[in-house]
Parts: C-alpha cells; sequence; structure tokens
C-alpha cells in the first residue's frame, strides 16, 4: 500500500534530501511540495540532481491540497513551521524537522529561540522525535519533533552512559565538528566557499548553541537530576557530516560495554570495536551512526566518538524513520542506503 | 530469484562501489569478495562505510570458490585482469572493470597500454560495454569490458552527432574535468590531499591519454572512417564525477535535436532543454548522465557539456547495469538511487 | 621615499588582497581605506588575517581625505566605479580594478554591460592595465583600467602568438577554469561552500563572458583584423587560481619559441620547457604567471596551457605592478612574494 | 650583512616552506639543498612553485660543502635526523625540525618514539625551540630542537596560565583540530584526497600522540609538578592549520587577562579580546599565532581557542624566527608577511 506524503519547504537541504530518499522508498508517493519563495517552479529547476523524477511542481501552503495525503514532512524555518502547523488539516500526521517541537517546556524554548511559543498547546502533543529512544511513542504519535542534528549525535554517544550511571554527570564535554550544510542553504558570508574551504573556526562557543535546549532537556530527563554539559561545535570545511568527540569521566571498558549493549539491536546505530573510533567519510549519505569508545592514557577517562549525517539521521533520514513508524511501514524501508565513498 | 555474484579486486574504489551499489539490488547477493593484498581482511576493516552489511570476508582468487557463482565482476588493474580472467571457469558471466578487453585490435591494446595483450583469443568474445549502443550484444554476451569513464563520458556526448553527420568530424575536441577518484586508492604523489586539494592541472596532454584507444576505436567504426579527436583531461579538487566540454562545429539546435530523440527513451541519459548544461554535483553517487547543448556566438559552432560519475556511471553502475542485462534482469534494477545533494 | 596610497573597496577580495600586498612593500603606506556598508568598522573585524597591521579604519568615500594621497586602487563594482571615479581629485593617480575603463569604445561598453558608460570622457584616458603590453603608457598613465582576471590569463597565453601570426586567428577555444575567489564576496547561492565544493560546472558558456570584450578588443587590435575567440569558464572547487587551457592550430615549436622569447625578460612571465604545463597550485597567492605548451597528437594542432592567480597576477597583484610604475618604483617592488604551496 | 644557510631534507614540504620564506628575507641566502632521495634534480622539478628562484640543485648530505655556511636547517624525518646532526661540522648553527632533539630525557625520547636516542650527548646542548619562551637560551644556542606544531599551538594557549597558577591543572583538556600537510608528503592512503577531502575523524586518540610527550615535558617544568592534560588530535580537510580547543577550569577573565599580559609585547602571538575566538583562515601562510578566551556558561569553567599555520608557526617559520635570533638578526626578520585570504 502506497502512502501519500508532502512536503512542506521542499527547496531548502532537508527538503531535498526527503526527496532524495522517498525517490526509492517502495511505499510512499510525494503527491505536493511546497516552497513559497520559488512557487511555481518546477523542483528541476531548484535542485537539477532531482529531474529524473516524475515530481509535482512547487506550490505555495495556501495552495496545497491536503486531500488524500497521509503525511506531511514539515522542512520549513523554526517559528514559520509551528504557525504553519497550527493551521494543517487534522487528518494529517506531522514530521516536523524544525527546532519549534523539540522543546516540552515554553519557557526553554523561549530562552533558546528568542521569543515566545505560539503553538503551545500543539507541544503538548508533540513526541520528540530520537527514533531509538522514543520508538512506542512516536508509533503512535500525530506530530513528531525531528531532533537537532547535533542534538543527535551527542545523546547517542551519552543517553545509555547517562542512564546507567557510569559517567560523572558534572563534567561531560562534547566536542563537535559540523559540516556546511547543517546551516542549510541561507546567504550568509560564512558559508561562501572562499570563506569556508581551507578553514576551520569554532562557533556558538561557550554554551550559546540552541542544541544545548535539547541535551539539556533530555539528560536531565534521563538522569532524573539537571544535567549540562559544555558544548562547543566546530565547522569544517565539509558538506555533510558531524563528529562528535565526547570526554567523560568514566571506565573506558564499562561505557563501552553500556553502549554496546543498548544498541545491540539498532539498526541504525553500530558500536565499533573497543578502541577504534569512527570518521565522517564512512558514513556519508547514509542513516547509519557510527560510535566508537577510546580510553584515555588518565585512569578513569575516555572519549566516545560518534559520527553521523547531519542531513539523513541527524534529520531527512531521521524523519523517514519516525514517519515509517507513524504509518505502520517497517522502521527500516528506504533507509538501508550504503554510504557513499569516497 | 537471486544471482549469486563475486567481486575480484573488491578493495579498490570501484569494487566499493558494486558492493554499495549491490546491497540494495533486489535480485543480487554477494557471494565471494577477493583482494589479494588484503586477503584474510574483512570488508568493515578495508571500507568502514560497509560495516553495516553482512559479507564475506576477503580471499585471494585462487581460494575463491566459484561453484554457485554465476556473474564475476572483475575490478582488477589492467593486465592483472587478462591473466585472471583467462583462467576463470566457462560458466561466469564476467563484467570487467579493466581496460584490457575495451580495443578490440591487439596492436591498438599494445601501443595504448605498452605491451602485448595475453589474452587475444577472449578479446574476440567481449562485447563493449557502453550500455546504450552495445545493449543486445551485451545481453547475450559472456565477457563484457567496461568502458574506460572518460570515454564513456565523450561518447555519450558524440556518438548520436558523429552517426548522424551533423558536426565536422576532423574538428572535435574534448576539454575534460576529473575528479580524483578516477586515478584510483593508488599511493601516488600527486594524489595526496595537500597536492591536489586548491589546485587544477591538465595531465596526459596533447593526445595521449590512454581513452583515446576507445574514442579512435568507437568514433571511427560509428563514422565508417577514422576520426581522431583531440583530448585534454583535468584533474580537479572532486572526488567523483567527470564534466566534458566538448567543443563542435554544427548547429546547435540540429545537436541538440539530435541528442534529444537519441536518447529519449533512455533511462540514465538526460538531455537538458537548448541552452542549459549540467553540473558535476548533479549526478554524484548516481548512474545518470546530464547532457547539455550551448549554442557559441560564432556561427555554426556549438558545445556539448555533458557529466556523470566516473564511479557509477563511467565505471561501477555501468558495469551492474551490464550485469542485469546479462541476467536476464531488468536493466534499471538497483540503479535507480538518486544522486547525493548537496 | 613612501607613497601614500588609499584603497576604496576595501572590504572586498581584491580590496584585502591589496592591504596584504602593500602590508610588506617598502614604499607604500595605506592611509586610506574605504567600504561603504561597512564605514565605521576596523579592518580586524572586517578582515581578521589583516589584525596585526596598524590599518585606519573604514570611512564612506564621502568622508575620504584625499589630500597627500598619491595614488588610489579602486576596487569598486563596475558602474560604481565609474561615478566615483569621476569624482575623484585631479590630482591622483588611479588603478581601477573594476571593468568600467577596460573597454575603449563605449558601444563595446554597453554591449557586455548593458548600460551606457557615465564617463566616457575619462575612458579616453585611460590605459588598458595589462602590464607586459602597455610598459611604458602605464608608466605614464594617470588611470590605469587593470584587466579582468580571465582576460589577462587568455592575453598571456595568446597575444605573441596572434602578433607573430603563427596561429590561425579563426580557430581559438578558451578553455578556462576559474577559482571562486574570481566571483568576489557576494552573497549568492552558487557560491555556498554546499553548492560548489564536491562540483564543477561551465558558467557564461557560448559565448556571453563579459572578459570577451577585453579579448575581441585586444586580440583584433594585435591582429589588425577583427579577431572572435570561443571562451568557456568552468567554476572549480577551489578558492584562488586560474588555468587556461588553449586550443590553437600552429606547429607546437614554434608557438612555445614564440612565447619563450617574447617573456624571456619578463620577471612575472614563465614559460615551462617545451612539453611541460602548468598547475594552479604553483602559483598561488604569488604574481607569478606559469605557461606551458604541449604538441597535440594531431599534426599542426597545440595547446598552450597558462594559470595564474586571479586575486594576485590577475587583479591585486597587477594593480600594484602597473602602481609601482606610475610612481616610478622598480615594477617588482613588494611583489616578488614566492607561492605558497601546499 | 648576508648569512648562508642550508637546508637539509628540502625536498619536503617543512623544507619547501624554509625556501618559500628565506626568498624574500632580506639576510640569508640558500646556499645548499639536500634531498637524498631526488638528489641530482632542479628545486623546480621538485617544488614547480619555487621555479622563479634561483637556486642550488638538490645534493645528496654527503655531497654539501659546509665550508662558508653559517646555518643549517634539518627538516629530516625524526632518527634520520639525529644521525645526520651528530655528524655535522662544529661551526654550524643547526635549527632542527624533526622530534629528535625535543625532549630532554633519553627515557622519554624512547618511551614516545621507539627506539632509544642516538646522539644524547647533543641532546644535552639543544635548546628547545618555542621562540617566546626559551627566547635567550636560543640566541646563544648552537642547537635549536624545533617543537611540534600541535605542542608549539598547545603549550601558547596554556603555559602562561600554568605559570599563573589560575586553572586547575588535572583537568585540561586539548581537542585539536589539524590539516593534512602535518602529516608531510608521505605516501600513506589516509592522506589521499579521495580518502580525506568531506571527510574528518579522530588520529592517535586515548592520549597517544607523540607531541605529549612535550606538552608532559614543558606543562610540568612550568608547573614544578607532574601534570597530563588529555589531547585528541582530528584530521579535517585541509592543508595548513591547526586549531585548538582547550577546555579548563578556571575564571575566563583572569584566564583572559593573563594571556593578554603575557603575548603584550609579543610580535606574532595575539590575543583578541575577550570572547572572540580566531580561525585557521586567518592564519593561513603567515607566522601569526591568534588566541581568544571563551567564557563558558558553567562557572568557572572556559575554553581557549588557539590557531596558527602548522608550516609556518608550527614548524619553518619558527625555524626561521629561531634562526634570526641566533645569527644576531631582528627577530621578525622575512617573517612579516600577512595571511593569505581567502
Amino acid at each position: 500500500m502506497t502512502h501519500n506524503v508532502a512536503i512542506l519547504g521542499a527547496s531548502g537541504y532537508t527538503g531535498a534530501e526527503l526527496v532524495r530518499l522517498i525517490a526509492t522508498h517502495p511505499s510512499m508517493k510525494i503527491v505536493g511540495l511546497s516552497g513559497n519563495s520559488k512557487a511555481g517552479m518546477a523542483m528541476a529547476d531548484v535542485f537539477p540532481h532531482l529531474r529524473h523524477l516524475d515530481l509535482p511542481a512547487l506550490t505555495t501552503i495556501e495552495d496545497m491540497d491536503f486531500d488524500g495525503v497521509d503525511l506531511v514532512f514539515c522542512a520549513l524555518p523554526h517559528a514559520t513551521s509551528q504557525a504553519v502547523i497550527k493551521e494543517l488539516p487534522r487528518h494529517l500526521k506531522i514530521v516536523d524537522l524544525s527546532a519549534d517541537f523539540r522543546l516540552r517546556d515554553g519557557a526553554d524554548y523561549e530562552k533558546w529561540y528568542g521569543k515566545p511559543h505560539a503553538a503551545l498547546e500543539m507541544q503538548k502533543e508533540a513526541v520528540y522525535g530520537l527514533t531509538e529512544f522514543y520508538r512506542e511513542e512516536i508509533a503512535g504519535a500525530r506530530l513528531v519533533a525531528g531532533t537537532g542534528c547535533n542534538a543527535a549525535t551527542g545523546q547517542y554517544a551519552l543517553r545509555p552512559l547517562i542512564a546507567a550511571g557510569v559517567i560523572d554527570l558534572d563534567d561531560i564535554i562534547i566536542d563537535l565538528l559540523a559540516a556546511v550544510s547543517g546551516a542549510g542553504r541561507s546567504l550568509k558570508e560564512n558559508l561562501l566557499h572562499a570563506e569556508l574551504s581551507e578553514g576551520a573556526h569554532a562557533y556558538s562557543a561557550g554554551g550559546t548553541h540552541r542544541h544545548l535546549g535539547e541535551f539539556d532537556q533530555e539528560f536531565s530527563k534521563v538522569a532524573g537530576r539537571p544535567v549540562q554539559v559544555q558544548f562547543t561545535p566546530h565547522l569544517i570545511p565539509a558538506n555533510r557530516g558531524i563528529l562528535a568527540t565526547v570526554y567523560v569521566k568514566g571506565e573506558a571498558e564499562e561505557v563501552h560495554r553500556t553502549l554496546a549493549e543498548a544498541y545491540a539491536d539498532e539498526p541504525f546505530l553500530i558500536v565499533l570495536p573497543m578502541g577504534q573510533h569512527p570518521s565522517i567519510k564512512h558514513i556519508r549519505a547514509s542513516n547509519f551512526c557510527h560510535i566508537g569508545v577510546v580510553k584515555d592514557r588518565i585512569a578513569g577517562r575516555c572519549q566516545i566518538i560518534a559520527t553521523l549525517d547531519n542531513l539523513t539521521k541527524g534529520s531527512s533520514g531521521q524523519a523517514l524513520q519516525n514517519a515509517n513508524l507513524m504509518l505502520g511501514l517497517p522502521e527500516t524501508e528506504g533507509l538501508m542506503l550504503a554510504p557513499v565513498f569516497p
């Protein structure tokens, strides 16, 4: 049985990634694409790499016909997203890729995003979209809030360790390398090739990155007490991928065992043998997350290194994984594409 | 029905690309992988991006059991390839990705590859693997010789034009940009990141590139008289992709119409609207080839610009397309993956 | 003796490159910097790589004091440049880096730049800034018009050959690779890292690139009759550098000898030994231009391959070389910096 | 007065960088270049970017004439370096860029480099080459041991803080991004463009990187008691540059003030205003080091972020700075070249 889906905000990178993945998904059909600033254009003109596909033209959201649509992926900017989702017909299942429904507490939203939330009543029904830890709620949800891409990476490295109590909760550092597509297709000087290629620098340093809102919420929930991590993301000259090096105080072997056991049956989360660590290069354009544990020379300390593709497992792949669950399809359907190397 | 396949030379880039593509092919199963210098190793250790797959370990070719194998992909270096293929059991269908069986004339082989061919009798039964132009012969072949990746790109731009007689045969220039994976995984100074990134230069200039052997053979065959083109490849700092800018003397509209008609029913060859031209970025990691035609300001001249991924449509994707035909499967099976962008 | 110079449009890439070069120039001192949209900012905030220098803050052009200034570099966008230069005090020597004074014929300007020229009377006194071919006029000029970066590259490859009559004037193709800084610091989607890295494509194909105005003007002047070349630039994923592969009909040895003799005494134009050809990588961040000649396998045809750094020899380095001449300084002063490799 | 210098191991990246810098140094002349595997070749054939220079051809070390040479830069691999230096004439001043004379304790050398030191007697007279902290000893030294490039970066961030006692000595993490030229011109699979571009991964993780030997030695010396830091370097797809993000426990303002005061008079060490942090892009191809301090959201914690060019300030620029001191020249001579951007 084929499920009809629509993508709102299809002219951005996460929208295009959704189209790429759904193109070979056996049970979904794209029946609507919106992109307000590019309404009226063919997708082949916005994204020539999708030229071989038979896709609907871009429309405005207002002009989109939601009759017969089963599920909507909402790949709009935050703030826009809540305004749009509030008005969508109630028969639709929704996977939101923005930041708008990730934080359960309205005050947290306002703190990190700088203005009050406009659809708090819907936030109540939203399920946090980190599939492996919210699988059952997601399967029954009408609205799923996709996680931040950095937030997903850090959580895959840390959630089982916090739950198991095998690391010091007051000394956790997430140092992270992020490729540029995570910043989207926005016209900013620092995203120009000439500014970024052959460069590297930290951004949102000192505990100011918005994904800390998710870390705080989720880690504190898992720990049953407030947990605050340190987090420094760095922009690197690559297009796709996140690599987090997480510094913790805990026994390396216990840390490794805890992660390996937690993810033993997960199709997309792969824990490497003890001492090995992963590369961004090896998960590119796939829904896999590779996780390694390295013992430090200083006793009682170790590093967890985790990598995933921000556009796939960190965003559109995760969204599709959640949509599969919401539609009663096998969770991995359409998502077993092997990473592209080199 | 599942067909059992083996890959010889699986530790190189084209070998890895074959595994990536076959991983989601519904009718093929990889039952053997060889890599002499890495025999005994798991593929996950040679190519960690394939870690999620259940693959046989690498063996030597000598230790490989070909019973029950239907088809072999041979991704070995040239010269090695002919020696190995000569000894393979006769029940095997073979797709060779090396240069060894591309040139029908032994003297041509010796001229371009510097030594006599050691398996001339097998060269007689080999079919040239440019699928769209040798479809029927490939379907019935036991041995198919995959084309050079540059050779494929230039031929897609030019064969219909030469056949139709719409361009001057004595003034054809193929200027080409090639990404670095086309040179394979070999340890050469000029392939180091520090030597190539932020660089660009011509190589095998002046008519010395070996793929000219294929151009000469095929274009002369199509034209019914000797045709020699000029060909300058350039190495650019990218990992995948070829973009050929072909300068011809002919009417742009007629050139465009000829190509559009020739490829109207081809699933992988896409001719852009007149005046548009393609980008390497838009076919990456896919089996598609995008072709555009641009009218020059000088009357009676135009450029054909064609792009494909050297590892996919230029090599392993082409090989799989041919294998599909040889095994009686739908030609596009496993190959409709959308390009990865950005 | 120190000469005081000012840079108008110092917040762009060519402005920054001028500051970089003048920083170690023994006879020039920067006394004024303008950047209208960033007026009031310190250069260290616009270009942190210049942080170690003691530089004037950015002002508007209106607020700049030209008393005591000997020479102005004008690194403004075209059209803006002519309006500004028209109003500058007459005591100033001016090196313009824009396109505004390159074309001697107002009709040509209008054809290539889409609107009438607003300072035709000044265009009359402007000298075309290709140093090696206009050295004496430049030394005596008040206004020098820097060439286009692609235009410089193509002319270095071709001018002596056209002058000597050793190539066919009706069959010249300039196929060119251009790094992204040539497009400046403008916020365009196609200049984003995610759009360009791992990509390559032609632009302004078919004879529509504006630098053809310069080729037409200069080559026709040298030949003494109209000459039109074909020209296809390609954008490649690198920050600096241009590499032109020029296809001509002529004897390789004669072509090589003609170039070698023409440039024998030039400090910045280096002709490689016959058969060798250059790489963008080897002239980066320098004022050198490397030129090679390759004989084609087809008799009577050859390629000239020339490379230079678009921001240095193609723009700001050329401007400084011209300024040296205009101020009576040694032509190479401050410009002998070795290329940066790797 | 001109000083004659020779470079041993001139066919590697640090050798080439020395030539680049000395090319415009007003008081040094290169009179000898060795490169055993490439002896007999012209530098222009090994490094075409140096083609414009009048340089001696490469010789073997055995064939080099040291009469009239004042100072030798030794850019050989470790282990080779000690064997060569032991045999050099005593009249030579020597700047060694290898790891061979960095560790004062022979046991430390053996621990980190895996074999006994063969010239322990010379190690006694070697001065550690971190210019700003060993200036006087360097000025009087015959043998100076250049620091590791990562080791220099971490020490610039931390030495004044350890000396001043403003941070917790038992909780220091140096997380570092390193460009690929730091690995030299060696033919290793992981240094190929296709393996590294679009990738990023940790290496020598868990406290196994050899530069920890330098950190241990120097930090313990400064602190007057054993200090061990955690250190994770990551390889990023760039050619030049190191960026270290250092996590410490201490008050940000005090940390910033301590660094700003320590480096107030240093020509190459630039401390950014509080809260700003640097980018690799802004020190490229220069001898500058930019250092920023960022306050963490968690009280009492902050990050120091430091960047320098591994080939310049981290290696050949440092070597030249030390050579200037050893020869009685102004310390900054030949080293004030502005960074190359973009």
